[in-house]
């Protein structure tokens, strides 16, 4: 029974509600989906502008109207805080002359592993490296499997961060179309593979930004079959499957049976940017990953690890995941509801997960061009060309639903809409 | 007076001792230097082999009898400590849910322009990005101004991360000769300058590992004017300036004109290894560097930054040094007066900061040959050829002095010596 409910919560028809039970869901209509979609354009070198970098930035907090002291910490985020204090507090002896282990405290690497076999992926924590958060951890898997000079297949629209790496790393990029309701697309994929050496390919098979797409198994196996066929590294994103409104989808690495997909994740999108500690497997190149992580970083916080490692050892990660699912959801529906709102056609993505929609306007408007014109109003946006290598997807953006639409936020929201239906 | 007082401490004649005032040092007779000196190759690809990884892993908290639970917090750690609790306690509003400004918090930023300003090099914040570690900045620095192949010149004996690091970077090394007084050798680099194309040079000006050597000002001018005709990067590793005995010498950045020198500095050696903060100034890289951080790290903790931020401001770091700096002039010379018992000929440096001596024996002896043994009787030691990229120094090692010689550490060093003269 509790199985059945938690498949249709996963379909989005029920809701699960703390303390009070399953609920059908009284979804508005489903908008229609966006269906702007990459072009296909040769590998070519990566590079990200400055005003993008700059935009990148702003539009990291996924919120429209930012005020870092606004607001209050939810409990899960109070009770990680005592947790790490507890940790600090308990420090002995000459401890703090000493580093930690190469791949991270022993502890944390346990609690991770309990996490990643809970969603179909038993591993065991010597394969698990914990980083300085993903980017870290994507990084460090760019670094081990490819040299410069060759060709990564991405995601479009995908993750500008990925394009800022490649970029430094001196790498080419291959940008493949993606959906946001199932992700990148497979016959492009192969297209791509067809034409072009590629070398790895960087995907977010679990609610990938820019619109929270879930990518089905089927792609999943394609994929990995892909991979094998063309000798490809397969680097998952998976930062944003514990953000999952339903049930926590299994990473793609739990179907990995050619050790070819190493995975990345973070606790950056589902409880705290603060941390900075994300993770990482690194399939058949788990070593080179061990050393260059030595090399860039050399060791982690002790005390942070154990503090976090104390928090999900005693229940305190998996009750905030369930608090924030719950705002999640909430907040993902009233950014819906009022997005329908607007003039013209807009399409926007539904997603099961994530921290933002990402929303199709009519063709005409240009979201890039209105980014100043809105932050005069003090509403930061993230445009759409910010999640392509090639400036494409103007008429499109991404809204986070990541806060609560207070009175500020929802204000917010209508200024966005006079600014890029003014022009 | 005190002035003179401060630069005879300096020279080691005289001692300042907390709240008692100045003594002349009653110190045992100079052993002799080491005389070691590296022999020039030509620059290869620099490789590190696991048999190192695995002692300089075990070698980093400088003890010979590694127990991160024994002895007691000191006073400045316990302070800090509570500091980084107090930021933490702290955190209000949504703030978790933000990242820190790329370049590090502005707070801690502004305390190290402050500590770097009394050591003659006043520096703006901006000019200053927080790291991951002075490891991390090692990397930023090297990935900024190599690239792949390229020739980078090292003190040897000198900081085996340095080799892990250019082995990961794919870069070239070659190894100029340094005296464990006087650090890396000018004739030698201009040699080395002069018969091969060198792109960067890495240096510790102040109490460079093994020996603790300080480069007097004359090299310093001269490694700046070989600099500037040969077109060098000069990445100065700075971490260990704070464990200074006496007044903290002035970075080599301070003397830098033409905005070459990238200055690379931590609290892990003079404060706590548990922080995971360091720092960099980038010089004509310093935007590159800045990019670089962004991929490879995203953001840094901000608690922790505010944290330390506060200790530094309310005085906790001086007075955690002043303590600090007492204790390691005694470690270090009772660690002396023990050396000069052992038996055949025994060459130690005798540095006026760090946290080690290098120790040269009868050239039969074998220290690498000798690591087993000692790890069976409970003694962690770092051979000689550790501080080589190609195997030198097999008579020599490191021994460090940042901890008290209580009696296990004391026994220690006579098992030591039993391993090292039974062969």
């Amino acid at each position: 029974m509790q199985h059945a409910l938690r498949r249709l919560e996963a379909r989005g028809l029920v809701e699960a509600r703390p303390k009070a039970g399953y609920f059908l869901s009284l979804r508005p209509e489903s908008p229609t989906t966006p269906r702007s979609r990459a072009r296909i354009v040769a590998p070519r070198a990566a590079s990200v502008s400055d005003l993008l970098l700059d935009i990148m930035g702003r539009g990291a907090a996924f919120d429209l109207v930012p005020d870092p002291l606004a607001g209050s910490l939810p409990p899960g985020v109070l009770a990680l805080n005592r947790a790490v204090g507890r940790a600090l507090r308990r420090r002995r002896g000459g401890g703090y002359q000493y580093y930690d282990a190469p791949a991270g405290e022993p502890e944390l690497r346990e609690q991770l592993a309990l996490q990643h076999a809970r969603r179909g992926w038993p591993v065991e924590p010597e394969r698990l490296c914990v980083t300085s958060g993903c980017q870290h951890a994507l990084f460090l898997a760019l670094m081990a499997c490819c040299e410069r000079g060759d060709v990564v297949a991405v995601e479009s629209p995908g993750f500008y961060g990925v394009l800022q790496l490649l970029e430094q790393l001196r790498l080419q990029v291959v940008e493949v179309p993606a959906s946001p309701d199932t992700g990148m697309d497979m016959d492009a994929l192969e297209q791509v593979l067809d034409r072009w050496k590629v070398k790895a390919c960087v995907v977010s098979p679990a609610f990938a930004t820019p619109g929270g797409a879930l990518m089905p198994e089927a792609s999943r196996r394609r994929l990995l079959a892909l991979a094998e066929q063309h000798d490809l590294a397969v680097i998952e994103d998976d930062i944003y499957a514990e953000t999952a409104l339903g049930p926590v989808p299994d990473p793609l690495k739990a179907l990995d049976t050619q050790d070819r997909v190493i995975l990345c994740g973070s606790f950056s999108k589902c409880l705290s940017r603060d941390l900075r500690l994300g993770w990482v497997s690194g399939a058949r190149w788990h070593e080179r990953v061990l050393r260059l992580k030595l090399v860039t970083q050399l060791a982690g916080s002790r005390f942070l690890q154990q503090g976090v490692a104390d928090f999900m050892a005693d229940g305190g990660f998996a009750a905030h995941l369930r608090r924030q699912r719950h705002d999640l959801r909430v907040n993902r529906d009233q950014l819906i509801d009022r997005l329908r709102r607007w003039p013209g056609e807009v399409r926007v993505s539904r997603p099961e997960g994530g921290l933002a929609v990402w929303v199709e306007l009519d063709v005409g408007i240009d979201t890039l061009a209105a980014y100043d014109r809105a932050l005069e109003q003090g509403v930061v946006i993230t445009p759409g060309p910010l999640f392509s290598g090639s400036g494409q997807f103007r008429n499109c953006l991404r809204i986070g639903f990541a806060h609560r639409w207070h009175p500020d936020r929802l204000v917010a929201l209508e200024r966005l809409a006079d600014v890029l239906y003014a022009a």
